[in-house]
């Protein structure tokens, strides 16, 4: 019941105290959490996605949703190929999230036989509710916030420069949501909320619910799988 | 100071109470209302949307988001060449969304003099906290549900049914976020809730805040691009 | 035997005496006469069309073949699923025609189950010949002319203002077919004939002859599914 | 004044006395008559076309209109920035019409210096009207019949094989222009019409007229871009 | 066992002692001997290649990879469907490669029945090691030189002018290889070495070789095909 | 003068003593040292690549030439847009040179400000004559044999396990280079030679040799942009 996992993530600004690579760092360790967890291969990490909105930040790397979507469309029809079942995405960045969806219905369509997962922290919204102390800037996106660099460092921490941590919740309108909106409009620093309440104990609860979730759902899948109930 | 307004929506199912048309006929009535308030003009309405979900239950039809976005950058473009400033896509069905925000994105970077919002009931948060009675089956959707019902008594009176209106809240998994789903997997009905809790006055709160959301956004265009602070 | 009727126009200046939309008003008031004749549904009608030629006077939309194709390929995929077998494209807008014949074309190679049809006005040149008084400006265009004011006059009076129709009579030489010609190099306004001789008894005549011959052959259409001789 | 005559035709079965190569043919040697009277060069044939109506005829060769429309823009870009002014697209084929006009207009739009012409015998209709002596078989279809075998036998009739040539005139009912209609529908032979009529005078009257047509338009737009009149 | 022989070249500048056709005019003679040698058909000469690194010289004609995998594809299609089990594009200009691999691999996916070659001068490294007097100058390129003038001496020789060889061997450089390179960088000709010592019988030597080697595999691939070992 | 190398390469099977990431070791390893000797920004790996050849053996992914062609195309633009003059492609993978150099002439065509390279070994033809021992199994591929394992022995030592080294050279015929011949054709290990005379000295003979040729190459590009000599 062989299950591929692909960490995405991208290369981005996350202010002074995290990587560019964050997002890469965060895919790529879940992804091994939850290959430990699952009896599942961990793919070389897909490092580039879709950075529309900081993409005029320096070091930030854009690329478009059509490049991802065939690629990801390309590695899901050599997984089946290769006699895989389930095929997970492990998206480490936002802004993926509509290029995984699309790859995945195209496979959907071509491939029914393949299980496709696309996975951004799943499961997670009691846990993130139970330990966040700051305001969330919005109502899907965080960056480079308390969320984040307390993922980061959970997962990550020797890429944390908490002395560089900062507080910096921008206003993001109404309008942003309604209109195409570069995220320079309402911040500078990329940091979107309040970096220095960060915390390795509550990057911990909440990447274990998300990891609890994902290998959940990874688990039922393998069941349906071999009972015949999954096509 | 032109603006334009394109309505869209879809023709996709909405259980026994509301028509197929539903989502095209809330987007053409915002549509005018909105005209009135900003001095608009309102464009004929692009009756197809994105109907992945629901692509099965019997008299949806179904268009890519690939045409959806050649055929709404190809408006803007035409719109620009018109001489319009704000191009308003005011959308009723939520599957259209990526494909508005893909045509606005491609629009911006060609053309970046034209203002392009893509509107999916903006604003309208606080007024459905405050009417809704039933519970939300999920965080993003809703259809043909105490919501959208009291949208449709409020501006469509005419083509409900209340007589057939019936409460159908489906169960929907964690799953269904992460891998694709249609929406037989979880309902027969189409209707994601309580649809016998309609009523035109919890329409008429959630419409009118809408409106002034948007009407509000409108305006402040117009204003900037007056005063040349909108490039 | 389920038959399905796309109405497809076009936004085009159409003169000073008839409405932007012309063209979306003559396919959705054909569209409905036919199903009245041949128990068909029709769909809600796609009003933007290719319209190149016109795409510089004011009020005209245009959208670019490719996205025309693809939706009408999209919306053909969508009713085979839902069980149609006949699909009808019902054109107000010659600039259409070439979208409509590649669209069928790919349908008939993917589902050759579904007879599609694309209809411009056929079986009318009989009655053209007999009621037409003015000359036609070219052997196959006609613009907000004698013919298609008739038309207007028959099918949706209330939308024409006679007392503004005008004989603009354009002269069109041999190079406007054989080299890209947008319209303004012949006419100033887009009226291509005598549109002060439009008759509703003219338009009559030849609408009732085009729907007839349509209606026809969806009968045969019917009868030969029926029978089993079409595939 | 560089003025580029591309001869474009197909490979396409032309009936029992007709090379598979008669539209290669008669647009190859109008290009070499049309270049010695307006001091134009002529490229090599593309010898392949649409061949959508005939392609399940023995010998035929379709080429899609996208591959068609790609190779025709990008010999129009060469030509451009080789300081050609004028290209002419030297059609032998009907098929071909609709991707040499979608061509032309791309062209038109990114490269407005250039003057496009896509010629299909323009200005023979008087001629024909004259000569003819079998009806036609449609209103806009002619193949391998008395006109086509003219053309052949005064300008390639080493060709030609009138022994073999048959009438074979086929009934054309409107359902053909109203639905994907393959020509084995209607004919068996692919001669539409009556090749026995055919004469070499005929076609001299007619090529005749068509080349004087094109000669004239050539020469006028020489004209025009030598006083600075064309852009 | 039909096998179906598509020569393909360019219009490029070959220097002053060779026609902007050379490429065209070595890929169909070498076909009709081929075809001779193999009891193929000979398709007419698809003239329009890519033509990149020369696009700036005078009488260059670029085509891009795109247009001319399309085409070829297409090309291939038609052959299936007409029965043909062989399809050999036969290579007069190297530029061509990729998009000839291109359009083999996607035809092999689609059609395995249809054994598809792309040959350009298989077998011939041993004779060039022979006869060649000059030394190359670039691992893979030839163009205009001692080989490519033999070879137009011995297939095409009224279309050579000796009289206005010349010898211009370039220095092309390790970065050639590594960075987008137009050809105007390193030569003026286009004649990259010593087309001087060009000779007829060098000429035969080298092609009687690759003829030998490309007959050879036809008439293996006919003998697999008609002993079943090719599927 | 900021410079970015890219490394890139593929998963593909390599044999028994090589890891299927082989090309991606080689790539990272090569562009971090490169960007020490050149002082460059080293991007994260794109570990995927076209692998058509040995996408039957287990463990290969293969990604098309339009995904990696996109993908590259748009990371060439965002670093155009952070303000880098120089961008090095550093393929550890022949199966992506075609992808690489289209996608180089694409941004070259868009961004010629852009200098992009795209390197596979560059000026290790000298020392790969001096100590190879084993002949070469095909004129431009090597594969798990002696050279790439040498390669891995010197930049990724801890990766190979030479005791599973095995020697197997192919018989490559001359058909492999003209028609699509996936390599299990000719080989069952993926192993095109003799592994087991690979060692880590010839590896750095060669990897050096290839590393100051790339070092001059930047180097040189970097003096001319700081002279102004390259636009």
């Amino acid at each position: 019941m062989p299950c591929a996992i692909l960490p995405i993530g991208a290369v981005e600004a996350h202010g002074p105290h995290l990587p560019l690579g964050t997002d890469n760092l965060l895919a790529e360790r879940l992804a091994r959490r939850l290959a430990e967890r699952t009896d599942s291969f961990v793919l070389p990490t897909l490092p580039y996605g879709q950075v529309w909105s900081l993409q005029n930040f320096p070091g930030s790397i854009n690329v478009s949703n059509e490049a991802l979507v065939r690629m990801l469309y390309d590695i899901g029809e050599s997984l089946v190929r290769q006699g895989f079942r389930i095929f997970v995405m492990l998206n480490g960045h936002l802004g993926n999230a509509v290029a995984l969806k699309e790859a995945a219905r195209l496979l959907y369509r071509d491939y029914p036989e393949l299980k496709v997962y696309y996975f951004f922290y799943p499961g997670a919204k009691e846990a993130i509710n139970e330990v966040r102390e700051s305001p969330s800037s919005h109502s899907s996106y965080f960056h480079a916030c308390e969320l984040e660099t307390s993922y980061m460092l959970y997962l990550a921490e020797e890429h944390v420069d908490m002395s560089r941590a900062i507080s910096d919740p921008p206003e993001i309108g109404l309008e942003a949501d309604c209109t195409p909106t570069p995220w320079e409009t309402f911040t500078q620093t990329a940091v979107l909320g309040d970096a220095t309440l960060a915390a390795k104990e509550k990057g911990e609860r909440i990447i274990e619910a998300t990891l609890a979730a994902m290998t959940a759902m990874i688990q039922e899948a393998k069941q349906r799988i071999h009972t015949g109930k999954e096509k």
